[in-house]
């Protein structure tokens, strides 16, 4: 079950430029930086109510965020909706035929659970599942 | 000041099709269907804890969704942040230098008002403020 949309990711080349918008101007407050060098992000999360928006830049030009700014440009990146159980909500959507990225879940942003499911089979965007850890 | 993600915007060639998977299997409840011409779109609201997933199918291909379509095909298309004043938020925006689409708010889906802001001044990320209609 989807229990909420958790963050938006979106790609940015730098993260302190990036700040500049988010923060300054669009006045979100910023509460959380981290490098997260299994998925080869520099990442900072903003708070939006109680969602975030994730700010992603790449670590290197052959990562995944970084081979998506080469095609795309900044912009919209990946959404990740809040689950309360992430491996069973993992197993429900495989059951239900769609595609994974990760088989099981990973260690993701702020000591989060998450997976990834493959745009192929969620209508072209990019979907994260995420139970956050506790007390966030 | 954004209080909330109100929805994600996502791009699909038809709305019945895409509510195969988004209602069907993702499990997302389809709460309100209406074509918005103004925007030229057919639209679908799902909700997702108190927030939403917006499908939008061109009413056309000469249409803005039309033309999202056909330059990079289906998926994550804008996000949308709530706000307890859209008139008041578009002007503070314009003040500290944000490039609009829409000069002033206008009527978006299920009453709400809406005003998009440029993807060149938010990061690449189409981005529209939203006050929801009373009751919603």
């Amino acid at each position: 079950m989807l229990a909420a949309i958790d963050h938006v990711g979106v790609a940015v080349e730098d993260i302190d430029g990036a700040l500049a918008l988010f923060r300054d101007t669009l006045g979100l407050e910023l509460v959380h930086r981290e490098a997260v060098s299994e998925q080869g992000v520099d990442a900072a999360l903003l708070d939006v109510g109680d969602a975030h928006v994730e700010l992603v830049a790449p670590l290197g030009p052959d990562t995944a965020v970084g081979r998506f700014l080469a095609r795309r440009g900044p912009g919209l990146h990946h959404v990740a909706y809040r689950v309360p159980d992430v491996a069973a909500e993992l197993a429900r959507l495989a059951d239900a035929g769609v595609r994974l990225i990760d088989e099981r879940p990973r260690t993701g942003i702020r000591g989060s659970r998450v997976a990834f499911l493959h745009p192929s089979s969620t209508g072209g965007v990019l979907t994260e599942i995420v139970q956050p850890a506790e007390g966030h």
